[in-house]
């Protein structure tokens, strides 16, 4: 059975059936668009596209796992807002000759990350397309706090993070070596697992900056040094190289901290808090930040490889 | 030049310049995430893509045109809830080697068409990707009113039209053809002229139900008829075959009834209304709704073309 065959409408209908809904929720899919709960009169809006192989494969990644990575890494962009996501949107595009079952359980896996934070996939759309496509907008709530943005870091700041970072990639690595172990770091790489709730802990307890890792903590604190005027230094020994990363990294010849450090897809929240906050649970200090520019590791610069641009990725 | 050279980062700070902000604009783009203003407590939300070879050609249209027809398809659909754009969000899947010129262009389509009703773009993301790809999310305002769904069709309603239905479909007949004139229809083609205030002005004088007609007036009112539980039964001496398109349908051989009852990508909006309503200004009585199921022209099924399924279409 392929889309095609299928047809538009019979798929959509397919996929909704399988979507349970949020309380955020008032109007779902099968109207010209959905409706959706904005308690505080703002809604904070993100999007971020998958393409097949450039952000997954079929042979690497199931499609579960390419929904529950397409909604992380969309859903953990509202959390780094210190916001709380309530909705998604998907746009599916498909070769004609996919496998319904496909779009079927990518949609499971869209709607069993959203529900983690009680959000849901209240619309969509869908076309066919020579190359797999999973396009996503999360819709989120900041329930009255202004956004914690990338510019507010100040010198003085302590650097903090919640969540882990250099799994996925290391998950990356052992996958494009052709192995399919250790599980732990292939099912990182597969589903990220992502600290919700430290988005609006953080904010509510005085976050300066915030971003979530996506490109690599030193590309993306980066981002933020850029924002917000200033440099930021990095304590390696913050960075506990974990048993299985350190063997995976020993076997295949790698530098453990260009994926701790460097990689990216793990989506960990990075935040500045005023020094004298006390930090959240979940949050922990891995660096400080100073006047100046750049990104720095013990106070140099970091030799190993930087972040990802999509556009040159894997070339 | 190519995408593929300026970069990700480079090409979102060329495009991000050349975006006007909205009101409703709290935070925009360079962030994890926009913040968009949602006064009443409530977002309406929508998502459309656009495939390259499927709903556009680059030798048919340019970027800008894309760009206004990507938004157009969006903004149509939150106006047929009755509801204001507020803003859009854009996923842009390029090939590494477009100019990253086109990719600019279609900003300021998508900026200028937003900017009709007082949206803009917001936030998005880039990827490279064989295929062209635009995925636009828009989201919009209710001003406290109920959406107007399209399940909410009664027997005895009449049946009204709020903008033109056959222009878009004669101008792709034109371009498939491989002509570029008459110059009228191969613009509706590519630049939809949607009426968006109509959908608040159904919604405030009593509509029943409401969609935008982007597969055809008979498939959508199939859609409203289905959901609604009703028939639909439009008048054919109700649409008047406008003088351009009848002397292309000549010269091409082609009913013109079935670009108007059956052509797609116009994005008018149709909608029933309680019989003793006044029609809004700029909406024409075309049917009547009955008991029953299926929508019929002056009582007969259509014989021609229904709507277009995006998985089938062009086959």
């Amino acid at each position: 059975m392929t889309v095609a065959g299928v047809g538009e409408f019979g798929l959509i209908d397919r996929v909704t059936a399988r979507l349970a809904q949020g309380e955020s929720c008032l109007l779902g899919p099968g109207d010209d668009a959905a409706v959706v709960a904005a308690p505080d009169r703002r809604v904070v809006a993100s999007t971020d596209v998958l393409v097949e192989g450039r952000h997954f494969r079929r042979d690497w990644s199931g499609a579960r796992d390419v929904g529950h990575r397409a909604a992380a890494a969309n859903l953990a962009d509202i959390a780094a807002m210190g916001a709380t996501p309530t909705a998604l949107l998907v746009a599916l595009c498909m070769p004609a000759d996919l496998d319904p079952g496909w779009a079927e359980e990518l949609a499971d896996g869209l709607g069993a990350e959203a529900a983690l934070v009680g959000a849901s996939v209240v619309g969509g759309d869908m076309s066919a397309s020579p190359t797999l496509t999973v396009a996503v907008t999360a819709l989120g709530d900041l329930a009255g706090r202004p956004p914690v943005v990338r510019s507010g870091a100040r010198p003085g700041d302590v650097v903090a993070l919640a969540g882990r970072t250099g799994w996925a990639a290391a998950g990356y690595t052992v996958l494009s070596r052709g192995f399919r172990t250790p599980r732990l770091l292939v099912e990182a790489f597969r589903r990220p697992e992502v600290p919700y709730a430290a988005g609006p802990e953080a904010a509510a307890l005085g976050a300066t900056a915030m971003i979530d890792v996506s490109d690599g903590l030193l590309a993306d604190l980066g981002h933020v040094a850029r924002a917000s005027g200033v440099a930021v230094d990095l304590t390696r020994e913050a960075f506990e190289v974990p048993r299985q990363m350190r063997d995976a990294a020993q076997a295949l010849g790698v530098d453990p901290y260009s994926w701790i450090l460097a990689g990216g897809d793990d989506h960990a929240l990075a935040a500045t808090f005023p020094a004298t906050a006390t930090l959240p649970a979940g949050w922990r200090p891995v660096g400080r930040v100073t006047e100046g520019a750049g990104v720095t590791v013990d106070g140099a610069p970091y030799a190993g490889p930087a972040g990802w641009d999509h556009f040159r990725r894997g070339e």
